[in-house]
């Protein structure tokens, strides 16, 4: 028989669950991961991964159709979609078996199927998963977040039809749409957006603010606004959808509100993508009596929840809601369950969209620092500083910018459109961890020609 | 009539120099800058940038030509070299012009000729440039390298026909090569194998050492080996040229000796960079009694010469020969003559070949380490951890190295093979510059899903 006690039971197996698993299992916890569906969760399977295979294509596609601007023509560049979902799903496929691959390396068991929590038991908590009771004297619940359909009129009729997608229907498609709007202008309908447009369709994003792109700082996202507006998506913002309606395969409409007035967009696919909300509904969390808010388990900094024992990371907890975060926050929890006090730096977490030009941000924006009482200053510069940008961006406008504390000059954030945007973040999510000045910076050599220098340059304009 | 006394004087325009004199200028020097050629030096003119202009294209021909595997075709791609070049040429000139907007914006006074100095005067030195004589309290030597054009016999009477060329003429061609041989493989010679070889040139590299790329880690320049091998770039190591004969727009030949037999490569253009050497000669310098070594400017880490109020930077100094250290040696150069101690930090000058792979480095290898004397260990992982490396790369096998100290887990040095490695290396530079640990950086958050996070991954299998 199948052994059911374990040190430590994970409820979910994406990235906050399984990674927190193989950290826990190296540490000599004896680790079983409880997940419905794939190893990988909603990043590997639906998410993050999926769409940067389609957005890689989409890439070479651009480059295709541009780059007589370079000196390179092509005749009759096509865009196979079916074969770029086939693609993706041979990613996913290869994706997943290594997260499989490295459950088993490390030891930690994998039971598929729903988890409830049970109850407290002696010695820890007793938890169900595919008709088995399993006991642990620690549980973490990395049971991530689902989208949001609102209760928009017709939407969830439309949903159920297959003419209105969420994040996870949109990956298997098949055919392309002619006609696609996205309802709600944050990371993954921008994503999206991007790439529909670059196949061909005919894009709207509608968005309720009166800008796209969630929490970005605002010049960026207007950056980013101004550069696919002139790729040709239509931005409808400051507008609230107030009906959908329609079948696949034929033509539907979207209504919205805007000044006032009803409007409609013609549409053969909808996306709404106007937020998620972490999954806490029926895996017995009542059980246990743990904290909410909001639907969301309250977490503090060491990913501890209300009952001792309990821990939680990933977009459970509702805050950050990025795979990199529940990385790092089920590290935390496993560091801090083993005695290694641990905290996660909230404070440094960089984001990313994976749009063309690449957005990448970590930390305040001047905006924000004044909002916390920080006093604050900024500093902008172009990326046509960098020769780099300039040999790859013909009539490129991106740029960084840096928010600093005005008396210390500490680095509080920085902010970036542009090429690379995704892979040079990382390097100023560490500046900003590390409390690093502007002059500390100045210091450290960037190699030439890069567009990351550019940050490095900005630093000198600070005096 | 102008003004001929400055506080500062610095001879030639480069990437030492410009960015010295904005510094010097910014506080509070008033500066001279002479410069013969085109302000931006080899690195702006013909080398970092241009160089960098014909690789974007040439990757842009690549996509085209092996997007099926991504779900993109195309008919008939072609490159027309001719433009490319065109191409090159406008976005050297905008960033020249560049330079001079910086210089005047700055105020600092550009003069347009060779430099000599003419000898210590009342209060600091002279400095001849154009026929007029100029005095400045001190100066800073930027002159640069050049291009070894070594005594092979046939090869100067070849290069001064035109069938042999050296980085500087290479850039200007308007017409493709059919067979084309690289005398050293080296970072300016693979990169040029690396653009002729997309182009669709035969192309052929002779190196004397047993391996390509001069210092890179021995693994990863095997790695890239392998690579080119693939792509149809044939390597011949540990071979000496031993004769050059051709005319241009001919076949001419390329004899070497290797393992004591004499064999020949055809070849209708030959590029030559078995390195280059710092220009020193004709300056002056004889009249001050600056300390040489090796034809090279003996400099601290001040960037003092022996002189005192003599200082110099960038590759005339002969230390790493690399725009960017350059860059930082004027800076700090400027800043002690300021008065603000400042010292480079020759440990954490990262380094990039800008092949496809690209190829990044910083710090030590675990040989250099072992012969300093130091208790090193490395780490390997594959970059195929990286969920968007695997969604980019077809069969790609880049990996990242950690080298680390044994006992308290500083980090050496980060070595890198892969896509985007020239834009992740600096944060790699700020850790070896920062003394981090391995431990530091596995509390800093990377971004999801990327390539760099590889490297924090790679951290967590130092146990």
């Amino acid at each position: 028989m199948a052994e059911t006690k374990f040190d430590l039971i994970i409820l979910g197996g994406g990235p906050a669950g399984y990674n927190a698993a193989e950290r826990a299992a190296h540490g000599g916890l004896k680790t079983l991961v409880c997940e419905e569906r794939a190893l990988g969760g909603v990043c590997l399977n639906e998410g993050c991964i999926p769409t940067k295979t389609l957005l890689y294509s989409a890439k070479i596609y651009d480059y295709a159709n541009h780059g007589d601007k370079y000196g390179v023509t092509v005749e009759g560049a096509k865009i196979d979609h079916a074969k770029v979902v086939d693609r993706k799903d041979k990613v996913v496929k290869t994706l997943v078996s290594g997260v499989g691959a490295k459950m088993k390396g490390a030891g930690v068991t994998v039971a598929n199927g729903t988890a409830k929590i049970l109850g407290k038991v002696a010695g820890g908590f007793a938890v169900e998963c595919a008709g088995v009771t399993y006991e642990a004297a620690k549980l973490l619940i990395c049971t991530g977040s689902e989208a949001i359909v609102p209760p928009i009129p017709g939407l969830r009729e439309a949903y159920e039809a297959g003419f209105v997608v969420t994040n996870r229907e949109i990956l298997d498609l098949r055919t392309l749409p002619k006609k696609f709007v996205v309802i709600g202008g944050g990371v993954i309908g921008l994503e999206m957006a991007s790439y529909f447009n670059s196949v061909g369709c005919e894009v709207t994003v509608i968005e309720m603010l009166d800008k796209i792109a969630g929490p970005t700082e605002k010049e960026i996202s207007s950056n980013l606004e101004k550069n696919y507006a002139k790729k040709g998506v239509k931005f409808i913002l400051g507008a609230k959808v107030s009906a959908v309606n329609g079948k696949p395969g034929s033509m539907g409409v979207v209504e919205y509100e805007k000044d006032g007035k009803t409007e409609k967009v013609e549409c053969d696919l909808v996306l709404v993508s106007t937020g998620r909300r972490a999954r806490t509904k029926g895996i017995g969390l009542e059980e246990l009596g743990v904290q909410m808010n909001r639907g969301a388990i309250v977490t503090d900094e060491t990913c501890a929840t209300s009952v001792p024992g309990v821990w939680a990371a990933g977009d459970v907890n509702g805050k950050v809601m990025l795979a990199h975060t529940g990385y790092r926050e089920g590290e935390a929890a496993v560091n801090n369950m083993l005695g290694k006090k641990d905290r996660v730096d909230y404070r440094s977490i960089p984001s990313v969209i994976y749009t063309n030009p690449e957005v990448a941000s970590v930390g305040e924006t001047l905006e924000s620092a004044q909002k916390a009482g920080i006093d604050a200053e900024e500093t902008t510069l172009s990326l046509r500083y960098s020769g780099r940008y300039l040999a790859e961006n013909e009539g490129g406008d991106g740029f960084v910018k840096i928010v600093y504390g005005k008396q210390h000059h500490e680095i509080l954030g920085v902010h970036m459109i542009g090429s690379y945007a995704s892979e040079i973040i990382y390097g100023a999510a560490a500046m900003v961890a590390r409390c690093q000045r502007v002059e500390d910076v100045q210091k450290i050599v960037f190699p030439h020609p890069t567009v990351c220098e550019v940050i490095r340059e900005a630093m000198f304009t600070v005096h």
